[in-house]
């Protein structure tokens, strides 16, 4: 009797999680197409009916936030393996050129979450990858190649406030997706500048005006 | 009779305007201290009736989109005053002193715009501000003194950016009001100096970390 009623719940408790799964996952696909993406959308899409996706999620502002935290949990997996060593300039290169993907990748769904959360909530979700460019950062202060006169959470707001300011370029039809990384790392490099010295040349073509 | 009629009208006129001009006020000053400041409350601010509101405005965004103009042309007439002629580096510094205070005062106001309009109409309202930076660009290429290898728009957009993202450091409570100004112009200044060129030093005293 216990066994079975314990089975029963176990099977339940398994339902009730690939059902969540499915709601997240449709979510994230939705509203990274469309941030207007309606929650009746969502549940088709997870094949799930209204009901289901009403009790596990109390607003559209949970279901929003439970996409927005899968998006940054894979986009923090997918920057663990970008490599952070070597010359600082060189390792925040590459953590551009990974991150720029990712930021391009998310903007309709990050454009959903600036509409549904708080810029506190969306700051804190966004901690592993502002922890990884701290560390760097750290690391390149200590190594005398970025500056030490302005604060250390400054430097990593700039970085992404740079790099999402290149999907607003491009929305404007200023900028093409695969000039962005080479603009956002030129520019961060020498906004991470020492004063008193020389911005470093990354061999960027020019691309006036 | 003629006459009767026209002062008539021209008296209905003038009232029209007296309303429209009220309820814009209102509108800066309500959503200047509260984004989510509701049509009624700015009603009552200007001492209009909601029927008179509705009848010169068809909707929120409208009453947003006419104080977000008023105050971007204030702004704009405050910024035709600063002196953008000489070393181009020290005329940024006293466009940024200037627009910074714009940019913090306009804060709660601009939140408002961020939920109501297009960020293509944001920009457009931006035009005058945008300019004036666009000219300053120009001229500090010419002179060197300023990088050519990334196009002025977005050079102009990165100083827009950065200034922006202060009052969210500020809401973070990660920056100070009265530090936000010397920061913002140290990290352009040296995101706008040409690679192989030093990051000039304004003398900024450290805050590190």
């Amino acid at each position: 009797m216990m066994g079975r009623m314990s089975s029963k719940s176990t099977a339940k408790r398994a339902d009730a999680l690939r059902s969540i799964d499915s709601i997240v996952q449709a979510a994230a696909d939705c509203l990274g197409r469309n941030p207007e993406a309606s929650l009746s959308e969502i549940a088709r899409a997870a094949g799930v009916g209204r009901v289901t996706l009403y009790a596990h999620f109390a607003s559209r502002a949970e279901v929003v936030d439970a996409a927005m935290t899968r998006a940054l949990d894979r986009g923090d997996e997918a920057l663990e393996s970008v490599d952070l060593t070597g010359d600082p300039r060189l390792a925040l290169a590459r953590y551009v050129e990974a991150g720029w993907h990712l930021v391009d990748q998310a903007q309709a769904l990050l454009a959903a979450a600036q509409r549904e959360l708080t810029e506190a909530r969306i700051r804190e979700l966004h901690a592993g990858p502002a922890a990884r460019v701290e560390t760097l950062v750290t690391r390149g202060r200590a190594e005398g190649v970025f500056r030490t006169d302005l604060p250390i959470s400054w430097l990593v707001n700039v970085l992404h406030t740079i790099m999402h300011s290149a999907t607003e370029e491009i929305r404007a039809g200023r900028l093409t997706s695969d000039h962005a990384a080479a603009q956002i790392t030129a520019t961060v490099l020498a906004a991470f500048t020492p004063p008193g010295t020389p911005v470093p040349d990354q061999g960027l073509r020019a691309t006036t005006p």
